[in-house]
């Protein structure tokens, strides 16, 4: 529709693998994205791209990232809201309507008060962290290469990363999953964070990749008082087994990987769009760094 | 503290009644603003004005509104907290997790989507819409009287209302209590909000005052499919009663009046600007009309 001179074809149909020329794909099945030798790029559906980065034998041509505002807005909605709710303590508020209980809180802080610390400071964490910050929130950065944002207090690397947890009373993770963020949300990390701010102990909110975070740490520090609180829309394993008890921990809100979902009309304009650039011989945008493996 | 040369005495404590120069109140009991011969002005606490302006005999002196920017932005957060989680569907998702139920939603609404419409656009509406404008939805204001501000479509009066609640998915009421809002949140007003929406139907919140609707019918109205959902922070008895149908509504959220409780420091230091501004010869700040009620 948005491409009238190319056919679409799903991979693992019958076609003429010779004549694909683009692929997008979110996880590729093994073995679907070989032999295909008129292959010019692939396009990766979602934001993060490790599932595409673990695919052995993956083709040597750019991988463009499908980068869309509405997937941008969309976590930024999950972000701000569930930062929010830590804020007003609406799980709390929930608790007592279910038990019919009337009881303001006298002395809530506001957002101005709270410190979010939001890390990796890309196209998504920027987007939302501009938009605590318009609520009020005193928010702050951490990315993996040093980065100036104006408006922002951007710590980066090893030794910036304690400083920046020192100063972080909700903890925002955006991370994509590489080598370096695999298991990084655990219980050293969690031991780090402020607990001297006004929310009653350090939170947790990931909606980034299941894999940066340690479950069995998250579940132990929180019923140890390490941890206040987690909102968690990632897991190690996805869907989020029955077996788990995230679901049912007091302190665990679950969401099932929908922090940014993204919309297909949407995409299928994106990737139309980055075609006819390639087409007329303008460069790809968004193309995935494989050294830095996202 | 911030007013040295000046005593401070509780109302209903025993005192010189003829040495009261100014009072701070909220909803003062019957008969202890009279006989006050010095009275030079009453603070108002609280964004609203309705339980002072019922007391037989106010005297006649200038009320001021304790205008207080963490109160709004307080405000702020609730509607903006309580919008995304329409939007967002996260009652549905707290349901999810209580059944262990992994269900993301495939093609959700972006904010941008969904018409936010803020009844009541003094201070803390402006400031809502604003915030709300920044995460993306389509925001829309109704004033009692004609009112322009700067990037927002503002409808006034009776005539305008029809065609506000007509584009309108989300209802924010943040009303004060007058005459003419007494009620005004009731089956004939929730008829008229828009039904071609994105998120299956009316929503209101009401973080105003709780005489402004009538809670018979948002009841009504929930059962037979007229609104959707409701977010209550306000209510025609507070606080709720035991008995009432709303704290146990599947698709209703109580709150206990919090949505802006004001700080007492923050309060006492406003009282005392203003009270420095008066006896340096200047009006005033944020005098409440008496014959508009607010």
């Amino acid at each position: 529709m948005h491409l009238p001179g190319l056919d679409i074809v799903v991979l693992g149909e019958d076609f003429d693998r010779a004549s694909v020329r683009y692929v997008a794909t979110w996880g590729p099945k093994p073995g679907s994205l070989s032999d295909l030798p008129a292959l010019e790029a692939i396009f990766s559906l979602g934001a993060g791209v490790d599932h595409l980065m673990g695919y052995p034998g993956l083709p040597d041509v750019p991988i463009v990232r499908v980068s869309q505002d509405d997937l941008t807005h969309r976590m930024s909605e999950y972000v701000v809201m569930h930062s929010l709710m830590h804020l007003r303590d609406q799980r709390r508020f929930d608790a007592d309507q279910r038990a019919k209980r009337w009881e303001p809180d006298r002395a809530p802080p506001i957002a101005a008060q709270v410190r979010v610390g939001v890390m990796g400071f890309g196209a998504l964490g920027q987007d939302a962290a501009r938009k605590l910050k318009v609520m009020g929130f005193d928010v702050a950065g951490w990315s993996r290469t040093p980065k100036a944002i104006e408006g922002f207090e951007i710590f980066s690397g090893e030794a910036g990363l304690e400083r920046f947890l020192a100063r972080t009373d909700i903890l925002v993770s955006l991370l994509p999953l590489t080598r370096e963020t695999r298991g990084i949300l655990n219980r050293d990390l969690f031991k780090k964070i402020a607990r001297d701010g006004r929310l009653g102990g350090p939170i947790l909110i990931n909606a980034g990749r299941g894999g940066s975070q340690v479950e069995a740490d998250i579940l132990a520090c929180l019923d140890d008082g390490t941890l206040k609180a987690a909102t968690l829309d990632v897991f190690e394993v996805e869907p989020l087994p029955q077996e788990s008890k995230l679901w049912t921990h007091p302190r665990v809100s679950v969401t099932p990987h929908n922090s940014a979902t993204s919309d297909a009309e949407m995409t299928a304009r994106y990737i139309a769009q980055q075609i006819r650039r390639h087409e007329a011989g303008e460069p790809f945008q968004n193309v995935v760094d494989r050294a830095r493996g996202y």
